[in-house]
């Protein structure tokens, strides 16, 4: 039995799919031109209305506070000036993407005389669940009208004033540049169940983008919403035998070090056994220069001071954090073997200068990005090219790797006959 | 609480699907020529033990006669001579279709000097559930095999002796080829629960697809394998004012009757005001004439005789046989407005002269597969050009419409670098 409250959140939330469903009908045959200009409008009141965002986010940081958040954590919730205008001009950005709504590829003519192509469509209506950082609701609300979505913002409980005032300026944008002001909203609901809510409207929400940790996935356990998970990065390099040495050093470091909270961050390292003693000493020395406190096995103890045990857990850790698990092994194979084992299929590199070797690795290592010689950190949207990313894939369907304005999309059959029958 | 005889089907399941897990590790750095290879020894094993299947197909009939099963289901579970080569030529065609595993796309230099690229490769294991036919046994391991994935069978247990002996030949077939066996496993029991389990075992498998009615989507409700779903076709097929209506008879006919019981027959039709008095009659006619049982909203029933009452139900129906529901509408948008409320997303058709209706419904109708001047039921495949096809999606992710080789692959980002970092 559902109990009343349960039912009044599971009401909100549908009274919001159900309109950003009309407004999805409408976007999908808006131009170009028009979804441009709403997007314009968006970094327009953010920057005017800079002070309004800010004065709420202070009641947000007043709250985390209170409730003891400090550190990385509260510094994630912080609106500035500067970072409103960075968002701003993250919307101008967008704006300046190529659509690709209405694109048709493939288009050839068959024996029955049929004329078959792929058009690309909007998806519809899209569910985005995601954790404190506020400018998501800013990033996630671009990508997805410029592709022709309307989107359903569920953010975290200690950025709601901050989303909130964010929707609401995306809303009355929305609304002066003559596009269907619902195209974007925020639940207005905080409870846990408005996930659990919104996983279950499938005839509304076509998917649902859940960024966040173990509880989301509890909440969105039996969901009928295809879901894109953002699945954890336990990302490997592993030095090949055959590896320029000093590249290895400069790409661990950089790959461990640059930004260590982030999911394409390096977190366990496997080192070829006959490169072990000349490469090993030389990371260690420098990763923990840069304060990462390393474990390892046996082989690796006996190369470098101050290395912990490495337990089995440890290989299958994120660490997030300035954090290395250490591992030797005796070749490529068992080197792809343990990726395959405790990997989270994200972000894999190969540090060689073998060219069979990278060869095999490319195309055996099964993750949504691998990489030869260079830093698992350049897995993002940006880097590879695709402009903003709503986010990276570790699954397989739809969408693997980073998700850019494309996979915020599908594709239709369009068939243009002159009476054919079968 | 599990029950035990529930804990075996479960251990049943899971053995199998770690097997399925192994042999995709394996099938995916297989070469084309090896894949080809087992797909020949496949096709050579049907033909020449073609009195075994039949004499194991015997059995299936037996059991489906002893329960009363007759007429259409009992010809679609009945294997011949004949459908054994038509089987075997099926799987020599597939050998024969480009394999798109390891083609590299979009490469290309990023400003960081890393090479980035998409590389194509298989989705790993794939599970198919589905119903009765033991055609699609075989069609399902050729096309799984060909894109490089292991593929594990639970079709339906009036097929189990057909399906048991078929796996059985197409296993040994593998052997010989030097393929591992494992890549084609027919699930050994038909114990409903065995689907549940399948759609639990997220870390073997990659994706389900599931061919059947409400029963088998209540077996995997709450699965964490992501769903191929096989939707149902609720088709129409919209009679514009500046239809030619020769052509619009004529294509209504063929969408009917070519083949009624198949997901991409026409269920409604939709007639523009202006011109059902010309038009209606005639069709009426044809259709009766060839059995089909109509229904119509009033106006419908004043321009034909024995025309029954259209209730709002007939609206959301698939009748899969020789019935039609027709309903006048005052223009274009009202047709759009009814295939979005009632359509299942399939396949849906125009039928006009006039350029701007044509370009209208092509872009605003949101379902798999439209239509102008031609008939729904060349949503296929085949007819596409896509050869073979394991089904036709409904749904928007990974897949919609027909579902060929490519659809069963997946791609990955490469990074070539030379020690870039970030």
């Amino acid at each position: 039995m559902m109990g009343n409250e349960e039912l009044k959140v599971k009401g909100i939330v549908e009274e919001c799919a159900i309109k950003a469903k009309a407004a999805a009908r409408q976007l999908a045959v808006t131009s170009e031109a028009a979804k441009n200009q709403g997007l314009i409008e968006i970094a327009q009141a953010l920057e005017l209305k800079s002070q309004e965002i800010i004065e709420a986010n202070r009641e947000d940081m007043e709250q985390a506070k209170s409730q003891g958040i400090s550190g990385a954590l509260l510094d994630r919730l912080l609106l500035t000036p500067e970072r409103i205008k960075a968002m701003a001009q993250g919307v101008r950005e967008v704006a300046a993407l190529p659509d690709p709504i209405g694109e048709v590829s493939d288009l050839k003519i068959r024996p029955s005389g049929i004329r078959v192509g792929k058009m690309r469509v909007p998806l519809g209506v899209i569910a985005m669940v995601y954790e404190a950082r506020p400018n998501v609701t800013v990033d996630a609300a671009a990508l997805c009208l410029k592709a022709g979505n309307a989107v359903l913002l569920r953010g975290g409980s200690e950025a709601y004033q901050s989303n909130r005032k964010l929707a609401e300026l995306i809303s009355q944008a929305l609304r002066v540049a003559g596009l269907p002001h619902e195209a974007v909203q925020l639940i207005p609901t905080t409870d846990r169940r408005s996930i659990t809510a919104l996983g279950a409207l499938d005839q509304y929400i076509d998917v649902l983008i859940a960024r966040g940790g173990e509880g989301l996935m509890q909440a969105l356990a039996g969901a009928t919403v295809p879901l894109f998970r953002h699945g954890k990065g336990i990302c490997h390099t592993y030095i090949d035998v055959d590896a320029d040495l000093t590249k290895a050093v400069d790409i661990v470091f950089n790959a461990k070090v640059s930004r260590p909270g982030v999911c394409n961050a390096l977190e366990t390292l496997l080192v070829h056994r006959e490169v072990a003693a000349r490469v090993v000493p030389a990371i260690c020395q420098r990763l923990q220069e840069a304060g990462v406190e390393l474990v390892g096995t046996p082989e690796v103890q006996a190369l470098a001071p101050n290395v912990g045990v490495a337990s089995t857990e440890d290989w299958g850790t994120e660490y997030l954090g300035l954090k290395l698990a250490i591992k030797v092994v005796s070749n490529l194979d068992e080197a792809i073997e343990h990726i395959h084992r405790y990997g989270s299929l994200h972000s894999e590199a190969i540090i060689t200068e073998n060219y069979s070797s990278a060869r095999r690795f490319l195309e055996t290592v099964d993750a949504a990005a691998v990489f030869v010689n260079a830093s698992t950190r350049f897995n993002d949207g940006s880097e590879f090219g695709l402009g903003a990313e709503i986010g990276i894939s570790t699954q397989k369907l739809h969408a693997r790797g980073p998700m850019g304005i494309r996979e915020l999309t599908t594709t239709k059959f369009i068939v243009l006959g002159s009476g054919e029958v079968r």
